[in-house]
């Protein structure tokens, strides 16, 4: 966490061009309301314009077009927001994580831990698992067998890897996120269920995110995989062999079932649902609760539902959704059409 | 648990009026269905009249006017089910829980663990968290950095409050539930994404229920709040910097996106979804599975969604809602319209 | 695991014919396009007959008309899907678990474990609870009090059983499940909210599945109770009270409210909802995303919801479902209707 860091520091190591003195000194960052003298905010969204000339900030972060018009000490990014994330880096307080094994960690002897690694209270490893260097184990995480753990990732606390899971470099999982249980395989026989057995892995890229008390099942007989970059939110589910191409993000509470196939560069927004077997090309981007029942081959914005009302006249209007059919036949039939 | 309690005791503590022998004594409480002559039981919904009229229960609680109906011993009350919850505590087993830390607890020692609070086994806590009197950290509890937890608040189990998480006092938390994870805020650049540091916090309010496996994040620059009294199901996400008003309940499997604002004494059914940077105020009923996407100023119940059917006839009418905006114009042009 | 199994081992075994050589072995399972000379796959979904052909498999489990069809070393089967995952479970990697309790462990005094069990590192188990004969505890759970574990039952790690749970022989949960932990009851009181103590129990059937971080609440005052051989997928949320007939299978995020009633032989698509107080009859299937309002009487399959369009178009539908019983009322008013 930086003390304070002037213009001229900020200018030199992110690439901004600023009409500031070179030696104004931020502290903090805040948003544009609450920002005093010392801290530096951005403006990222047009709506918030007037906002940024009113804030009491000592820096903003803002486009070109925007410091012009704004006429008061700024940072000038192309990308306010990503200029901005890069500055808060500097100012988020980092836990003091020293390598090595805490006393209370279970490590199965056949496991293997890089001496730069940090392995938390309470966590247990299991056999021929791998942690490598610069990894991050956080309190209460369960590691079982056969899983590797890249170089510099991070398993912030009591985060579940079942079996067989390969987590790539730099990828950051939060708490309560489970990877590599069981998939959902199941044959009907005799009037009773059987249990398929679920012999894949899950292959986690470099850089990916995982929200809390996201799941990733593992793969049926290949492994479930998702790309380098991909963004999980919290709670999400991804079915056994499931697989997600490089930098898609997906919000809350989606649920992804068994073996469908989505691009790169998708926006999955939250409670949205992706039934099974079905493929959804890149640069598709899905609104929130809509549900996917058919593969997407061209991309573009797609959306289910209906518009929220009051509930006395939803009622009127859903009753006459079971009528749908009849009413469009009836249309149908008048003259002129 | 109480062994037995009688009719005086109980109007005597929760000012109860009655018609039953002030020495009746009950041992136990039950559904109407399954009481027997020891148990107390209670009658608030109407439909539920002639089952309380054939209960073998010895004690029904029920309004003044049921009570004079059913004829037969009663507590009077003008919320029975309110009063059956009170009398139903006093029959709830308590685990026994000494004050102390179990000595398979990891504490850091630079937190603060007051010595009426009990710390189960197997519990972590941060540096700087303070614990207040009377607090309950149940088995496996994760707590992190930067935390306080207010006089007699409980943690079931296996509980993750991540980091900067102040919960208030007398507040409930269940199993799973993950409090103080990273928001998901991330700005999109040069082809890939770049995290936002999420440097807020959380703020939960005095007397606040969080259901098993629910998820809040803190936030990215202001916390997430919830006031006082706010009772949150199971598997619910709420999202970095939403604010939750005083005596709202949230049904299971809920989502709230990011900087959404709730208002107080709100209910939403399970299953709901509401966007982003959106407000909702005082007195808002959602139904279960609507999607709220944009501010709601006017109290009321609102829903979308259509109804169930048949899937045969469902794909009938499901189909036509395609061509829903094509038949409206065709009907808005006949004569007469 | 196995190294090898001739198809005289897998017949005598599992009851197939065939058409192969007796002597001819197998190492190990694939799906038709990965499979080699010495993998057995599998044909059950007729549009795979061409995958079939064209497979390197050295031995595929068909139907006798497939393999008639096929004309290559086959298994023969009636339904090829079961021998499958009867075949697969001889070539799936064992962890070697031995009885015994870790040392890390913290049992309760009052609390009793069969000598053949395994209890994990870091697991915690509460006064009165029962570990049966063979049961598998795996890494970090949280059993509590007055727990039942059955016979050859598997909590595989992180698995929280709260209180008064009941788990019959050879279950299966899965990581970060919660059961037992208090349902969502409250009665609204002088203008906030009042607990209403949970006094039942959770009762688990004999060979039920439980996917990670799913959650079923313990009963009011009756138990929640799931009979024999359900399946739920991960996150799925189980409200108090609610029964599940036998055979039920429930896909991943789908809720089933306090006091619903599923009959046995259901089929439940993933991220749907049930809402309370209500009765599903035997062998009913719920599409992905539907919600059940009311009882359903009759076995089918049922569904609400609308199809995915593009946004633009999708808008311009949505906005006329506002208008529909209008537009409705002007058709039933048109001459001829």
């Amino acid at each position: 966490m930086s003390a304070a860091v002037t213009v001229a520091a900020l200018c030199e190591r992110f690439g901004f061009a600023s009409n500031a003195d070179a030696g104004l000194a931020i502290s903090g960052v805040q948003t544009l309301a609450r920002a005093s003298v010392t801290d530096l905010s951005f403006l990222a969204n047009p709506q918030y314009r007037q906002a940024a000339k009113a804030s009491s900030a000592g820096l903003i972060i803002a486009t070109e077009a925007d410091a012009s018009w704004l006429d008061r000490p700024c940072l000038i990014s192309r990308n306010p927001y990503a200029g901005f994330a890069r500055v808060a880096a500097l100012f988020e307080p980092r836990a003091d994580v020293l390598p090595g094994i805490h006393p209370s960690a279970v490590i199965d002897t056949r496991a293997s831990v890089d001496p730069s690694a940090s392995i938390g209270p309470l966590v247990t490893i299991g056999a021929r698992s791998v942690i490598a260097a610069g990894a991050q184990i956080g309190p209460g995480c369960v590691i079982g067998e056969d899983c590797v753990v890249g170089a510099d990732t991070t398993l912030v606390a009591r985060v579940t890897l079942v079996k067989r899971v390969r987590l790539g470099a730099r990828v950051l999982i939060h708490p309560g996120a489970v990877l590599g249980a069981d998939g959902f395989g199941l044959a009907f026989d005799q009037g009773a269920w059987l249990k398929v057995p679920q012999l894949g892995g899950v292959l986690i890229g470099d850089d990916c995110e995982i929200g809390a008390n996201t799941t990733i099942d593992r793969g049926a007989l290949d492994d479930t995989i998702l790309e380098a970059d991909v963004r999980l939110d919290n709670q999400i589910q991804i079915g056994h062999n499931v697989q997600i191409g490089a930098h898609t993000a997906i919000a809350g509470c989606t649920a992804i079932a068994g073996s469908a196939k989505i691009g790169r560069y998708c926006l999955i927004a939250g409670g949205a649902g992706v039934v099974g077997h079905i493929e959804i090309c890149d640069k598709v981007t899905v609104a929130a609760m809509s549900l996917v029942t058919h593969s997407i081959k061209t991309p573009g914005e797609y959306a289910s539902g209906t518009p929220l009302q009051l509930k006395q006249d939803w009622r009127k209007n859903a009753v006459r959704f079971k009528e749908l059919d009849t009413l469009a036949r009836r249309i149908r039939k008048l003259p002129g059409d």
